[in-house]
């Protein structure tokens, strides 16, 4: 069952949630001006799935079930999956700035592993089997999950075990026979008060002390407990919010207090031995859909610097300087994004079946948009000019005592109108120099994990061996007396992954 | 005479300007809430000449008057009235984020250039004299100007005449037995509702047939015929905004209908051929003041980052990449206040009498903090973390519901209350991932000139000849047969700027 | 029929041509030591094709003739051609530095699609006939050609026909019944002297007067008139060159005085107007193919990384600045390398059936490369220390005054031998800091085109229509009265190139 | 006694000092050809000191004895002094490369710091007036030193005293009573076979278990027990080395052997807890110099490039990609240089009465150079164009068969002969992208401490917390209850440094 936009709103009113947004509490929130910006981002991952000319790459079948399904909920069997998957995500994210719904996508993708490799490593747990249910359940009823997973983490030089205040972390506060009780608080959850569910996952490798803490399982939104104070979503209701003001995206505190779980919507409970494992291939996916992500606002921002070029009157191709910013824009754009593509063409399967995009590509992806992001800004404030800082306010177009007089003087080549300046002008201005510019921003250097995380897993990751082995075989080192490396790079494998060098066959008829 | 803030305050009333704020006409300036911030940062520029630990820097002798006077009304004489203007100016920016009154400074230090070098060209004019009767005026009644200087520009590949609208440069329509009549646009005007008068310059070099378009004079702010059309100062009213609640900028577009300059208050008016001068004078002085000004503003980062690091439980001693991004952020901020203090040290002296600093050293700090703003705010969020995009507003913080939860989970280090950090964060949020944010990140790319303006001057100053002299000597080229490049480097004279080497001596006692 | 390393050498016996090395005359290429390093990167493309495990990237079966040819000389059909090629160079360069024979690959799938294209221009010629029996005769003969394409210019602000010696570029002199005769200089042409043939090819547009310019012909290496003056392969004979010793590229500049070429050898002559394309196109082919090579570079440099923080006592994993280091390496050369792949994913084929690399990929990866290789040797000097500085050279090694002391005190880690560290270090200072150092640097910012080329290919190339026309959707612009772009991202398209997204499938068996 | 460049080779006669250059033992340094170009280079540091037109930044008047000394061996008084300074090094450099005397300076003063404070530390001892001795008899004699600081360093993992052979750090094997022996290596000594003396220093802080190798001493090059291994100065007698055959830098490795030295030529002994301090100063007050001594090599990048572009009929007004690459090198040129201009403005006078300059601002221009130099490599050869990698080598200049036409064909603008042009490149070529060219790089990018040694310098005296103090006050936090942090900006004090802010006056006349 696929959902429209509209349907996928219809069905928020199946749940009452405890949500605050500014300390007002939310009547409805599928009602709500607040959060509408972000219901309807969400919302187009819904309509594009039932469009014709996006079904190649919104929708794909689900090996587990036969069933076909919207791609943020898809499970991965192949390279081109994860092609499309994030040709989905770029084309979505270019509509809605961020679509958010393929962090479902992301999480879900890490617990089928997850599951399979918890079950293979106890024995006689049935945590796979559990799972596949519930990935059922979501694809059959085409749901939003809000992913919770960072952590408040109180004193960042101290274990969730010896935080003062243990719900800085969220943990198992009691077991039942029916199910676990949880307590704590998730400090930056996506799109949190819109979500059909909350998927709970951990944040970060856990020792044996932190056992309470290596928790993983999904809770309806409106669960009994359950607290959400969320931030707006975009800028609800701003005239000068040409894009924000119809497409963002709220973040959330969720504090849980003593929430009941029952055992079918558990899927690691104390197992703090692979909640590392469980955070690293949840942060390969989702590191990967970022770039994606990030990709289709780089969209935006060329398509807007265009447009402002134009309304200025410099050509391009007359002002190098203008010329070299706007390349440099697509430079950066497409450089993340060929990260993304190499990883999508180097992934690799588990032993769950899941394809995996490859971990360095993914990682370096990541890190390059998570810091040219502000460089991307840059770029189109350098090709939209001063103007932004001075630009009336929307409010004033109406003004009769001034509207005429500055429609005259502020237009930019005669034949496009000041209208149609000013508009791209307060586009840019909303995508990157208002607080949702601020959140682009922040969400892209710090969403997935900080720059740090990423360089220990390129390092971590890398095949740095194999790379020592080739120099000393090229110094004749220790070949005669057996002391040298002897890895090589194998017959027909990628320099990088080390894994199989894929074959990348003609486009789809 | 020297006012206070609150006497400046007041004087505002003695105006009746025609401002408009977002599509609202404002009833009195001194009493908009809109336009508090502004007001109040431009007092600090009273308040600190007041204060005897302040005295020093921001205060001066004027020369030609042999009063006292505020340093952001001072012609500089020396290089080190360039050193403590600039520390000046990094004192009051600090403290206000940007307090707008170094631009009176830049552009009557220009004039008074300029002034003197139209009577010279021409013979029988008295422009200077007329400038140093204003400068006094300015300087007894310790008034603050605005600087409209930027043209709404047109079609950015016209010159001034030829645009279809003329208005879209501000240019004379008609001269007058006692003074001339000014129609036209000045599209960025930083703080115009609260100033006392505004100073109209020219933004560019003229050609002949630009000559109407070469006008600089003096009109009190309420002129008959003007219009400003503002953006409130900072973020006003909102409880969120730590820093530019109180401290912030308006910016305005200034349209002016037929207004009428008398003679003394006319210091430009169709000497096209000196219109460059003029620009390249104001714009020199201008991004030496910029350096301090976002020098201060570096300060504020840099401040809040070791707020943050503490509030985290983060020692920068035992966490590199912590350190390395505080360190970074100062590299950056001292690397082009440095820039600042080399073209202090290397000013030169016209013949009007004026210190004026170095073009390559004032250009090249004033090239790097343009771009480097943005580095800095990626720095000021790479220490925030990502909390900042999930920060519960205001007022969440008297929320009975949740206050209580809130507090005791958003804690970092046990001692230092949650309070306080969601302070110093949305601190940074505010200067950072807000509008004003995004205001300072674009006047720092584009106020005082774009990058590519800059970069001419760089070039246009640079003494490249002397650089390949060097080489041909070092080649032995030419020596012989008297081809080569006779110029060396002069004995004692600077190696960039070829002006003797000044003797630094001894700090002030 | 595929020739071994050896085979190769020796094949050079067949060929006499004027070859100048430093001033002296070469006997006999294949005996003169001056060019051993460059015979034997080649022949390493020729040792590895023979390779079981190398078969798979390094052969491929031509389509028009069904045999089974070296990659270098393979006319691609697929993506997956595309991205294996892409492999085999990073293969054959992280064994060789640069194995120079790819040029081969990028001018004759070039001379395929341009050959087509001009018969299609034209009707009636048969270009494309005559060459591919040029191709087939390289392929089955296993010849290795190098590419004469840039000229030596002259007045760079002058056209080629303007040029006051018109043998600044090469040009036909005459025409004749049975062939062509052309005089000129190419100037920067790879491993001339142990070429079989010279490919000549234009290096740029060119306009109607240019015509005589237009030309692009085979000529055997020994061809009457042609005179090549080269800089030896890398530091042969050098005891400190622990790479390029062994492994060297030269490059020469080759003059042609009155060289015939019989017409089947003529591959354009005087379509001045498909100059432009044949060089655009090659360009393309090229610079995918020098993301290969240069990544085959970061491989050595990587390697040496880690060989030496094993030497030196550092665990990065407990010095992050060390650790930084190696993934910033990491970093830029899988951050370009991504770009090879993503151009081959979203490779085009045109008429003429070659699959050519994407041009906005290709064009990024080349260009991250080119100002990155700086990068690259920073931070190979970062890990290695100040240590290559003070380096005793390799004569010391064996001086008995001096040879026991250096041994005890110049080790690092006390299993790691002195020796094995001094060896490391030359390797590094080698590969960076030598005149081989120097070549790698320049022919990765000028080979395949400067900067300034990419950028105008990435910005020529890009579909900044399609952004606008998105933003102008967004903006509800024009959709009533028709005024909009009406172009919109097809369905299934790509973002970036618009072409049909490929379907990656399962990895090889 | 000042002694000219011919002095000085002479005066080295005077010693015997036991040197191997590649393994060959020198007969006499002041012959030797591979000695040459260092001998050169620090020649011009005593014949510029008595040229009139360089006396006021070469000559300066020592305080303690009234005498005139050379720049390179004087004590600051002023920042007047520390600018004079960094004039005359980055004059002495740009004819230089790097004049290599500016060591002496750096370490004398550093010394006359330290031997102060051990006397007022440890009271009784007489370190100070057995200093000033050494300092008058070095300044009379006019003598240049060697500064051996960098041990070879063994395992970087491990203390001085724990390394499993001592002799990796220099250190006290015995204490007579007349004077002290020394054993141990000092891995990177510039310029070593060619000075009159070697100063040797700690390189480290140390551990009261590390107190033998707590020593600084003076010692003759020619001592018995000391063997140096140098490199070649420079590219002596390689024809295309347009500047490197006549100015160079030898480094080397200076063997200690139970060297003898006399306690007055002990500066330090044992108080390990000094160790660190002298370091740091040494370090900064070097720093600062380097700063100048790269500037001066970014002067001949500059001037070669700009007759490089004349060569090429490359004018940059009109081709913007080649101004920019210019103006992008005089940035990183004088943004570094500005910093060591701030420095000396900001330079603190301690209890010694030597003016220090201020430890942050020479350690960020330090940093910056550090890795700015790649960049600077980087644009040299984009605007040298690709042209270096072919060029063919000197020898070829007179080869019959070949010369003429090259001539004819490599020129560019026509009014600049092809040997002028090639004379450029080869220039260029020299310095960038040759063995002396990596020199510059590593030395750049280690000398003086690798980065990671300036970051912690930079983190360690920065004045975090007045910063973190101004936006604690501009929060209103703790003023009431007195928990704020109460420093502020003092009065007239710098806002970097804290120390007072200085008068620049006029000019020197």
């Amino acid at each position: 069952m696929l959902m429209s936009a509209a349907e996928y709103r219809e069905s928020l009113r199946r749940y009452r949630p405890r949500v605050y947004v500014n300390g007002r509490q939310v009547e409805s929130v599928a009602d709500d001006p607040d959060l509408a910006p972000g219901i309807a981002a969400v919302g187009v991952t819904y309509d594009f799935a039932l469009r014709d000319e996006h079904k190649l790459l919104m929708l794909a079948t689900q090996r587990t079930s036969g069933k076909v399904v919207n791609r943020m909920l898809h499970m991965n069997d192949t390279s081109t999956d994860l092609l499309y998957k994030l040709e989905a995500i770029r084309l979505l994210c270019k509509y809605t700035g961020c679509a958010q719904r393929y962090l479902v996508h992301d999480s879900m993708n890490a617990l089928f592993q997850s599951t399979q490799r918890l079950d293979a490593a106890a024995g006689g747990r049935e945590y796979h089997a559990r799972f596949l249910q519930y990935l059922h359940f979501v694809q059959d009823n085409d749901l939003t999950l809000g992913i919770a997973m960072t952590d408040a983490k109180g004193d960042r030089s101290l274990k969730p075990h010896q935080q003062a205040n243990p719900d800085v972390y969220l943990h198992v506060v009691e077991r039942r026979a029916d199910g676990i009780v949880i307590s704590g608080t998730k400090a930056i959850v996506t799109g949190a008060p819109y979500m059909h569910e909350l998927l709970v996952m951990p944040c970060r490798s856990m020792t044996q002390a932190d056992k309470d803490f290596a928790v993983c399982c999904a809770v309806p939104i409106d669960a009994e407990g359950l607290t959400i104070v969320s931030r707006p979503a975009g800028r609800p209701g701003e005239a000068a919010a040409k894009f924000t003001g119809k497409y963002g995206q709220s973040t959330a505190v969720c504090l849980f207090d003593r929430v009941f779980v029952p055992y079918d919507r558990v899927f690691l409970d104390g197992e703090w031995d692979q909640s590392g494992f469980l955070t690293t291939t949840y942060a390969t996916h989702h590191r990967h859909s970022c770039i994606a992500a990030r990709a289709g606002f780089g969209d935006l921002l060329i398509g807007a610097g265009v447009l402002m070029n134009e309304a200025n009157g410099l050509d391009p191709d007359r002002h190098g300087h203008i010329r070299d910013a706007m390349v440099e824009l697509i430079k950066i754009v497409e450089g993340f994004f060929a990260c993304g593509v190499a990883a999508s063409v180097y992934g690799q399967r588990d032993l769950s079946g899941v394809m995996q995009p490859d971990a360095v590509f993914s990682n370096i992806g990541k890190l390059l948009l998570a810091t040219q992001i502000y460089d991307m800004h840059r770029l189109a404030h350098y090709v939209s000019g001063g103007l932004v800082v001075a630009l009336p306010g929307p409010d004033e177009d109406h003004n009769p005592a001034t509207q005429a007089s500055l429609a005259a003087v502020l237009a930019g080549r005669p034949d496009v109108p000041a209208s149609q300046r000013l508009e791209v002008a307060r586009f840019i201005e909303d995508l990157t120099a208002s607080n949702s510019g601020g959140w682009y921003s922040i969400i892209s250097l710090h969403g997935g994990g900080s720059p740090e995380a990423m360089k220990r897993e390129i390092y971590r990751n890398y095949p740095l061996e194999e790379k020592a082995a080739l120099v000393e075989q090229l110094l004749d080192r220790g070949i005669a007396d057996g002391t040298a490396r002897v890895r090589d790079t194998q017959p027909g494998r990628c320099c990088v992954t080390g894994c199989d060098v894929p074959v990348v066959p003609e486009a789809a008829a």
